[in-house]
C-alpha cells in the first residue's frame, strides 16, 4: 500500500502528484471575462477543470493514487465507486497504466459518464442510488476479484492529486501578478477542496477558502459549523449529481475543519444560472455539480465587489439533452 | 496611417502583433480529447478561440490594427462594420485605448454580439443585411464623424494580428512535440486563415492549410479553384452568421491563393454536429461560424486517420436560446 495511507498529505505530496501528472493532466486555464468583471464590480477567475483530461479534476487524484500504488505495491486490478467523474478518472488512469478496472456507478448517472467510463476500458457495474449501498457492492466485488479499491476522496494520494488544482491556481495567479482575496471550491466528499486548500495555504496561509455545496447536500457546511461530521438527510434530490455524497470524509474533514473559512450552499436554480452564465461569458460547459462555486458568486452568496475571487469549475460531464434544457430560458 | 497599409504583412509583422497583444490577448489552449481521438483513429487538436478575450479571435487583429495606428497616426475615433465578432474586437480594443468607436452591425446579428459590443463602450448602428450595403453606411459615417475605418479583414495589420493564432499553434505544437499534418481554419473574408497560414508556413513551409466555409458561402474555395475572386450568390441563408462575407478580400486572397492547399465547404447540419461534439468532448461553446473547421473533420470532409490535424475554433458568441436549440437532439 502507498506509504501515505491513512495519514494527511503534506505540501510535498501535492508537488509529487504534480510531477506524476506532468504531461498527462492538462494545466487548465484560469478564465476571465472583463465584461462580467465590470458587471460584478470585482474580478472573477474560473479554474476550468471541464477542460481537464476526462472532463473533470478527478483524473488528477485517480492517476496520482494509482501511480503511488504502482510505485509501492502494484495492484492486480482496481475498483472504484463513483457517480461518474471519479469513475472516468480511475478508468482513464487504469487504462494508461494497463491495469484492469471495475467501476460501480449509480444507474441514474448521466449517460455520457457511463459511456465514457466504459470507453476508457473499465467494466461498469450499476446500482440503485436510492436503495443500494455502493460501498458494500464495491467491497463484495473487491473480495471477489482481489482488486484494490481507489477511494473517491478519503485517501491522502487522492487529496494530494486534487491538490494540484490549488498548486496551479497559485502558480497562475503568481504569473499574472494576482493575489486572490478568496477561493471557492465545489465540495462532495471534500477531496478537491481539502487538497486545494492545503496547496493554496502553502502559498498564502491566510487566504479564505470556502466549500460550496448544493442545498440539501451541505454536509460539509453544517459539519464545519457543528465541529463534527454530520450526514445529509437524502441521497437524491439535486441536479448536482456529482456532489451527492452522504457525509464528509474522515480525512478530508480533518483537513477542511482546519483549513476552510466555511461552507456555502446554493440552490439548483443558482446552478442553472451559473451554467448559463458560463456559456455566455466563458464559453465553457460546466455540469451542475461543477458549477456550484461559480453559482455562489453570481448569486451573491459571496460578494466579490472590489475583490478578486477564484472559483473552481470542477467538471463538465453533462448529457447534451440535459444541458440544452438547463440553458433554455426558464419557462413559467 | 500604419506603414503596412496596402501591402502584405510579413512574418515579422505577426511577431510584432504578438508583442503588442502580450498580456492582453489570451494564449488560448489547444484542446484534445483522447476518447475522440480513438474514435477518429487520429489526433485532433482544437485551437480554442472562444476562450479569447471578446469570445473570438477578432480581438487580435482589431487590437493590433488600432495599436499600429496609435503608433503612427492616432485616429480621433474608429469605425467598423461587422456581423458581431470584429465588432466586439474593435469595441474592446478601442475601449482599452480610450478611443471612441462606432460599429455598423446587421440587425439580425445575435443579441449577445450586439449587447457586448455596446457594453465595451461602442456606439452601435444597425442595418438590414439583405438590403443595405454596410460598407456604404460605414463610409458615410466615416465622412460624417472623421473616424478611421478598421477593416474586418483586408488590412495587413488585421491579417498580422489574426496570424498570432498561427504563431501560437506553432509554439504549442513545438512545446508538445507535435508536427501537424494539416491545419483547417474557418474562413469569412479570409483574414484569419491568411494570417494563420503565413505564421505556420514560417515554421513549416510545406504544411497543408485549408480554408473552411459554409455551403453557399464558399467564395474562397471557389476562388482558389478559379484563380480569381468570385462572389457568393446570396447574403443570407446559413446559421454561420460570422462567415457571410460577400467575396474574398483582395489582400487576403492574394495571400491565400499562394499559401492554401484548398477550401472545404460544410453544411449547417455538419456544423450543428460539430457544436454538439464540442460540448461533449471539449466542453467548449463554439458558435456556428466558429465550428466549420471542427465540422470538416468530424463530418469526414478531411480524413484524419493516422494523422494529426489542428483545427481552429474561431469564436463562441452564440445566443443561449439558439445554442440550446442546436444542442437539442434532432427531431424528425
Amino acid at each position: 500500500m502507498p506509504s501515505l495511507n491513512g495519514s494527511e498529505p503534506e505540501f510535498a505530496d501535492i508537488r509529487r502528484a504534480a510531477d506524476r501528472l506532468d504531461g498527462l493532466a492538462v494545466r487548465t486555464p484560469l478564465l476571465e471575462s472583463p465584461l462580467l468583471n465590470e458587471r460584478l464590480g470585482g474580478r472573477l477567475l474560473v479554474k476550468a477543470e471541464p477542460l481537464q483530461r476526462t472532463g473533470s479534476f478527478k483524473f488528477r487524484g485517480a492517476y496520482n493514487c494509482l501511480q503511488a500504488m504502482l510505485e509501492t505495491d502494484p495492484p492486480k486490478a482496481v475498483i472504484a465507486y463513483s457517480s461518474g467523474n471519479h469513475a472516468q478518472g480511475v478508468a482513464a488512469a487504469a487504462g494508461l497504466a494497463g491495469v484492469a478496472a471495475t467501476i460501480v456507478m449509480p444507474s441514474d448517472a448521466p449517460a455520457l459518464k457511463r459511456a465514457n467510463t466504459a470507453a476508457y476500458g473499465a467494466r461498469v457495474v450499476l446500482y440503485d442510488r436510492a436503495n443500494e449501498d455502493r460501498e458494500a457492492i464495491a467491497e463484495a466485488l473487491r473480495r471477489e476479484t482481489g482488486a484494490t479499491l481507489i477511494r473517491p476522496y478519503d485517501d491522502p494520494n487522492i487529496i494530494a492529486g486534487q491538490g494540484t488544482v490549488g498548486l496551479e491556481i497559485a502558480q497562475q495567479c503568481r504569473e499574472a501578478g494576482i493575489r486572490p482575496d478568496a477561493v471557492l471550491v465545489p465540495c462532495g466528499g471534500g477531496g478537491l477542496v481539502s487538497g486545494t486548500a492545503l496547496a493554496l495555504h502553502g502559498e498564502w496561509p491566510d487566504l479564505p477558502i470556502h466549500a460550496v455545496e448544493p442545498d440539501g447536500f451541505d454536509d460539509t457546511r453544517r459539519s464545519l459549523i457543528e465541529g463534527i461530521r454530520v450526514r445529509n438527510a437524502a441521497m437524491t434530490g439535486s441536479i448536482c449529481d456529482a456532489l451527492l455524497s452522504p457525509m464528509p470524509g474522515e480525512l478530508t474533514f480533518a483537513i477542511n475543519a482546519r483549513e476552510l473559512a466555511g461552507g456555502i450552499a446554493v440552490s439548483d436554480d443558482d446552478v442553472r444560472g451559473a451554467m448559463r452564465a458560463a456559456v455566455e461569458n466563458f464559453k465553457l460547459t460546466i455540469e451542475p455539480g461543477g458549477a456550484v462555486a461559480v453559482a455562489a458568486v453570481l448569486s451573491g452568496h459571496l460578494d466579490c465587489r472590489g475583490r478578486t475571487v477564484v472559483v473552481v469549475a470542477s467538471g463538465g460531464n453533462v448529457d447534451l439533452a440535459a444541458f440544452a434544457a438547463e440553458l433554455a430560458p426558464a419557462t413559467p
